[in-house]
């Protein structure tokens, strides 16, 4: 199985004796080695490694082989003007085959996927783009919703994708949506040929800071959260926050919960930032640069702020793409949601359910007495200026005791909190007790129970 | 996308300037550090990289993760027998997890997909066995054959899996039958909960020395072979020749097929094996070893050959585990059989399709003037002798041009041909012309297409 961890630590820990092996390639054929070789420049050796043991009942052999995964994530604008080439090239690093393709007069490929909503808002603008660029494309319109986040939805892609008769070497897959869209594609791309590369376009606030920054992909299952999918990330992210002009208020609110969420993690700037000038974003939409009617004392907000959720949500993720590593600061706010989220579908976005989970664990934080009392009313005072709801009456103790128990089950038996210790900085902690869950509970009920907020 | 390169061919061929990010931990927060920071053995610092750059469309950053996979291929003997506790804990790298969980009372839970005819079979002994060691286990039975090898059963292993409840940390599943069946459960629990640890038990010789030794998973899809699945290898495969007892001749002699592929490839001595012990390790099924009725002069045929086998195919596929490099000895064979062995569908078995395609690029070898007719001789002679088709009325040139162009469009443009140099020798070859290719279609069926052989 897939381990961040370098390669000593796959063979500790056992008392055979093992032969080490390296592994070198003299013309098209790789050999074993005995002993470690070094890499002398020429390129003959592999990263991989096969340890060999003889017990009693046979031979047995250990493979140890890293695979390194690589992905772009990148800021543009008006992507979808024709003199950016950004959509069909962005993805290229090497510069040589850049120039050749760029010269290449052969017309280009590619097979887009889009959110229904999201191709009646921009498809003529993308057929534009790509007749402009004279691509031999196909545009395939889903209804990427929620609801219907399923493997049928991945198997509908699949069977166009093969009717497209893509090239999985040169023409990646391009979604184009919201975190819906972009989830259920890469799991469609990580299946096809056992790997095609996928691009990423996200168009919500939510699926920009998160979605669009690591590995994962998925689609729902028997009723619970992206149970399927795979760590497969996509050649490139591609950003653009003017797809946002056309999403509703709410649905900034819904993006800036996950931005809050990396804020309370290990930002306190940009908790800064979305305390002071949340209000303001949610009004512009994230389009203050460049126009003149914003600008004085909110200045950069809406670049500084998506930028430092995004490169924090990186450093996050990057170490841990497959997600080995169980101590996870980004599942603030993702232990008990997942549950909520479901179970009230459609009722609350994604963000919504993270902002309610992250607004009970304020309340534990605080009955820990890890988060002073100024702290913890500044927090819900800021989710309060981003229009989240911080409390639900179908987020019940019942709910957290379940989430709690499924947790525990799935995270090796420790609960793995994370928990804001101070403003933008948390640690995690596995010794929260009962009591203190319950206690949280109830004061977080008595604080917040009757606000308005929370009627959606 | 995953690369079995180092961290540095990643941003090399760019032209601006990016800044490069190591990644350390305190506490539980991963913070960006500029540069290369080595690790001074306390752990806290990434394997993996960000490169960030600015352009005039706004930042850009370049993630480089490298994951490690690890897995182990155990032979084993007596399987099934209560006293070997492999089948449980052999996939347990970590002594003192192996010692806390076999002093542990706390009943073990499994989940097992087993092929039907092997489920006939070895369910009865299965119950024993688990039962003997108070495992609370359900045991799946399906149809795993090539037709069904769908989507649709990975969905039902799926349910089934879900329904069971079972804990991805330490519950993984369990696969025992051919490579259908391996192909199957293998994808589906590379799905469940984006990755769940699976044992692969190969119950026939194909699936031994091949579906069992590296990281692919599959099903078909729109008629065309594997064309969805993964690379995430399982925990460990358990290898035991005791199963061949139940299957055919001619079941053996298509696993024969993929060692031999071996053989020709990278291994004189496996070769010579392989022609002078062949019609043994068909008569015995590869069970010499420890029954009096056998050995003599046939030694350790059977142990030897498979043990060679299984090595020089780990040494192929550990250092490109995920087959970014296109240059690939493993592929003889598997350039033209995948679409005679679906459009025959089910007349020929995988390894007969292999051999088929294998005994005309010996042709292509001798035309091309890089094997001696003695050389063929002796592996065409060989094939025979292990039983295998060396011709097929399907398998036409227009079948050879189409799997060409489908090859080159998949291969980056070039045809990437494995071609035997001589005995236990071969390189890859982009310039065999169509000249070329159609004389030794000729000559093949000349000398081979009357052969009694190739009526199955
Ligand atoms: N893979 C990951 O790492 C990851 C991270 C976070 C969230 N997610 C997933 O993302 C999903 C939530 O993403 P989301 O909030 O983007 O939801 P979404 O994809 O459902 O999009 C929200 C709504 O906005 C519409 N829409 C999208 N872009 C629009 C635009 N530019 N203009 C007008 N309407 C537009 C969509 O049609 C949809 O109705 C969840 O399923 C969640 O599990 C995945
Ligand atoms: N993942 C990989 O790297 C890889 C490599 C090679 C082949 N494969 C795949 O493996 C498949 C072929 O595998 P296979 O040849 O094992 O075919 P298979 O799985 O269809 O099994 C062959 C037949 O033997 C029966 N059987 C299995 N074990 C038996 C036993 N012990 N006793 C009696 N009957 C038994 C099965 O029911 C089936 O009818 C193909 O689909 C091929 O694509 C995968």
């Amino acid at each position: 199985m897939g381990k961040t961890l370098n390669l000593g630590d796959a063979v500790n820990g056992s008392t055979e004796s093992k032969t080490e092996f390296s592994l070198l390639r003299v013309d098209n054929t790789w050999r074993c080695k005995m002993g470690t070789c070094s890499n002398h420049g020429r390129g003959n050796v592999s990263a991989a490694k096969i340890f060999e043991s003889v017990t009693e009942r046979g031979s047995s052999w250990t493979v140890v082989s890293p695979i390194v995964f690589t992905y772009q994530v990148v800021e543009t604008q008006c992507l979808l003007d024709p003199s950016n080439d950004t959509l069909l090239l962005g993805h290229i690093r090497d510069t040589r085959q850049l120039e050749e393709l760029r010269n290449n007069p052969k017309p280009l490929r590619r097979f887009v996927v889009m959110d229904q909503v999201v191709y009646n808002l921009y498809a003529a603008k993308l057929r534009d783009y790509l007749e402009a660029r004279h691509v031999v494309y196909s545009i395939l319109p889903l209804p990427t919703t929620e609801e219907n986040k399923s493997m049928e939805l991945v198997m509908k892609i699949l069977d166009e994708v093969h009717k497209f008769s893509l090239d999985r070497r040169g023409e990646p897959i391009i979604a184009i949506g919201g975190g819906v869209c972009l989830d259920i594609v890469g799991l469609a791309a990580s299946l096809y040929r056992r790997r095609t590369p996928y691009i990423r376009v996200p168009t919500t606030l939510l699926s920009y800071v998160d979605a669009s920054v690591g590995a994962k992909t998925g689609v729902n299952f028997a009723s619970c959260k992206n149970k399927l999918g795979s760590y497969v990330p996509p050649v490139a992210t591609f950003l653009d926050r003017s797809f946002f002009q056309t999403i509703s208020r709410r649905q900034i609110s819904n993006g800036l919960a996950e931005m809050l969420k990396m804020a309370l993690m290990k930002h306190r700037e940009l908790f800064e930032l979305l305390e002071t000038h949340g209000p303001f974003l949610l009004d512009t939409k994230f389009q203050s640069e460049g126009s003149g009617k914003y600008g004085g004392k909110h200045g950069k907000a809406a670049v500084t702020s998506s930028r430092m959720a995004i490169k924090s949500m990186l450093e996050e993720l990057a170490p841990n793409l497959w997600e080995d590593e169980l101590n996870r600061l980004v599942d603030f706010g993702h232990l008990i949601s997942p549950e909520l989220e479901m179970e009230v579908l459609p009722t609350l976005l994604h963000g919504e359910a993270v902002n309610i989970d992250m607004s009970y664990m304020v309340y534990v934080s605080r009955e820990r007495g890890l988060l002073t009392e100024g702290d913890k009313l500044r927090i819900i005072g800021c989710m309060e200026g981003l229009e989240l709801p911080v409390w639900h009456p179908d987020f019940t103790m019942e709910m957290v005791n379940r989430s709690f128990q499924n947790r525990l089950k799935h995270s090796g038996g420790l609960a793995r909190m994370p928990l804001p210790i101070s403003l933008g900085r948390a640690d995690i902690f596995n010794d929260t007790t009962d009591e203190v869950l319950c206690k949280a509970f109830k004061k977080w009920c008595d604080e917040l129970g009757t606000s308005s907020k929370t009627l959606i």
